[in-house]
């Protein structure tokens, strides 16, 4: 196993040391040659005679070296290691690199983000990108430790499973076993979390990965995301609100303690007033641009309903689960639906929506009234959602939880330009994957297997 | 939020606390009524007036109520909480529960599993099931702890993309944007990670869903399953084996301290020998089947290749990615591929594989012609793996890795007859989904909307 780190040898001034990493850099001074090594951690100086010289940028090397104090004069005050450097005893190229495709040593920001993502193991060479990965890792590694501290369990639900309404299209896969069926990759785990509330687990989290076919749009992945999706018994919508808020904070204190939260607690905005005020339901409130300022707030009071024009019926604003706040049940009773307001919450950052959650229904009777408002038949509840209106009828402790929208999290936090800065592989906004180019077409044996063919168009 | 779970309220005799939970039962002795109260963290002991009798078993409730110290002849020695009880002072009932469809206080095993499943939010409040999910999240949040102490990052890769054969069939999405395209959901992360180390990532871990198309068998879960995927840079064998069988170890010690492994260190099984001495190449080492034993054992030196009849071609025992040893690349040179032997490791546990690994291919020259040897065109080369290569031409670290079977590392712990034990919500051996049932059929629209049709019979 590699011995060190290049950051882990600063204090190991005049002792022989292994490393491995890439070329980052060299300066051929003929008798003397620097070159500039990187692994994960940063760069280091080696120093040699001009054997060195045949190594070109970016091949692979393994260098045995002593570790030598720089004179005061020498220093590099903008290299981590710049009070060192290797002297190089001997060396072995490791893997030999071609002239890469880019730079890799700027921010990459003006390259085509198509020939980004074809040599996506390259562009997270950059400093930017490997820093993107790293934070990525370490906050989701956070958010684990304070959701465990809190009791929570973690746990994973089905990817291949079935089609439920949530408002985006569904990512369909063929079945082979049952020729012409189709299962349906998840917008969210939405109703497993109710199950596993309805099992008892009372304190749910999971690091999900959701799926949605939505029309291309330039700041966004296509296909997939990740969310951090919270779900708890026995609780209020402050309860929620307060344990959210009370992660973000910790996090960005320890991760991320440059930045600023603009103002704690979050502050509390109703529908109406975000509307008026800033004629969005997810309000930037900062006064000012500063690029370190993280400006959350929660918005409340959301009407539960809409007239969708196009479908001629009643839709759900966040979804058809969410209980109706308790003092508005008398307009459900009345028919008058525009004045329902849901139990809902909703998290924004800078003017992006991070988050959203809501107290679910736990009545089936309200929550088949619910499905018969937004136009479902009594047969269609049965076939979609009997399932979970029979679970309710078990033992249903009351529940609530959150979804946050982790990519689009971490881009605000990060001041990165679109999600896809910060996923490792991202799917271009039209679809096309990164490296490997998919969609792709498949072998007729293949379709046939599954019982389906392509239409010529 | 829910004040305290059961179990915390046993050092507060005397005070007043509040509860949630289920109706686990109740003796009913008219002017005094007894009830066990559930919650995850286990049962206690309520007492009450005539007023409590109107709960049924599996209501969900909320009490008021006053710890009290049980004489000494009460206390029930089989009770966590077996030292106190709560008298009860007011309640209120949340949710009203109906007769189950089973009996959740024995072990389940006799009972339908079809049942199970499509009850499985019931079927997951048994405390063997409870058990089994506190496990499963507790395990991998140990395997985080553990890879993130050794400086590992853990970097999630797409689901939505490329078919690349390994084996198994893959199952495909259709593409709408595309039409006549189809991404494939994978099987294992390997090309993903392979090109992190490409990257520079040097440590990566994934807890990483993979799917495969695989004919039904009795002791699987269709369609998905989770590996812990690791690959490492600047790595031999040795330190990948070391490293697993370190973490193994520590975590069977914190989380199962009353598991013993049988030989540590694991004993290392050529692959020639443990085919002799036990016809098997996942060896079960143990004399006797004591279920509290865990006897792991490494096999390596399988051979590289082997033939198939039914492909008239040579296959990798592993996969394609997989380096020969050092030693017998001669017989790769003159021919005899049934001679070379991989640089691969299998882990075994009471006759169980756990998993597999192998150091990889970094020189692009050697990948074609192994690539060439299983009867891959050069024209089908470029089109699968193209990618690949190229990205090896740009100075790629020397790396290995492994994937662990987690479900069934998991299930041979907890001595279970299945993974589907160890799963939430598994989908049967024949891919039915758990509760919601799927796969099921779509309408023409979306059929259309993808440009795919399904064949009639």
């Amino acid at each position: 196993m590699k011995r060190y780190f290049i950051t882990d040898i600063i204090n190991k001034v005049d002792q022989e040391v292994e490393l491995y990493g890439w070329v980052n850099s060299i300066r051929d001074h003929k008798k003397v040659v620097f070159i500039d090594l990187r692994d994960r951690s940063g760069l280091v100086q080696l120093v040699g005679d001009e054997s060195l010289s045949k190594l070109s940028v970016e091949d692979v090397v393994y260098i045995k070296g002593k570790v030598k104090k720089r004179p005061q004069h020498l220093v590099n005050p903008n290299l981590e290691t710049g009070e060192i450097e290797v002297e190089v005893v001997s060396f072995e190229k490791l893997s030999s690199a071609d002239v890469l495709p880019f730079n890799i040593s700027d921010l990459g920001y003006d390259l085509d983000e198509q020939i980004r993502l074809k040599y996506r193991y390259l562009d997270l060479r950059r400093d930017r990108m490997k820093r993107n990965l790293f934070y990525r890792q370490r906050v989701l590694s956070e958010v684990r430790k304070f959701l465990a501290s809190r009791q929570f369990w973690e746990v994973d639900t089905p990817i291949l499973t079935k089609s439920t309404p949530e408002g985006a299209r569904d990512f369909i896969v063929p079945s082979r076993l049952k020729k012409g069926k189709f299962y349906a990759l998840p917008q969210s785990p939405q109703q497993y979390k109710q199950l596993l509330m309805v099992a008892g687990v009372e304190r749910y989290f999971q690091i999900a990965r959701c799926f949605r076919d939505e029309d291309p749009r330039a700041d966004r992945a296509y296909g997939e995301f990740t969310q951090i999706d919270i779900e708890m018994s026995f609780v209020t919508q402050e309860d929620i609100r307060r344990l959210v808020e009370q992660m973000i904070i910790e996090i960005i204190e320890k991760v991320f303690p440059e930045k600023k939260i603009l103002q704690v607690p979050f502050p509390i905005i109703d529908y109406q007033t975000a509307i008026k005020k800033y004629n969005t339901d997810r309000p930037d409130i900062r006064e000012s641009k500063d690029e370190n300022v993280l400006a959350f707030c929660w918005v409340v009071d959301f009407p539960a309903f809409e007239w969708s024009d196009e479908e001629k019926r009643w839709t759900a604003v966040h979804h058809p689960f969410t209980s109706p706040k308790k003092e508005d049940l008398k307009y459900l009773e009345q028919g008058e639906y525009d004045k329902v307001r849901a139990d809902q919450y909703d998290l924004a950052l800078n003017g992006f929506e991070v988050a959203g959650g809501s107290i679910r229904i736990t009545d089936p009777n309200l929550q088949s009234k619910i499905f018969q408002i937004m136009g479902h038949s009594e047969a269609d509840v049965k076939k979609k959602f009997g399932h979970l209106l029979k679970a309710f009828s078990y033992g249903v402790p009351p529940h609530g939880g959150i979804a946050i929208g982790f990519d689009r999290l971490l881009q605000v936090i990060l001041n990165e330009r679109s999600v896809r800065e910060v996923i490792a592989f991202p799917a271009t906004s039209g679809g096309v994957t990164a490296v490997m180019s998919a969609p792709d077409k498949v072998s007729d044996e293949q379709l046939k297997e599954l019982g389906i063919a392509v239409i010529e168009e």
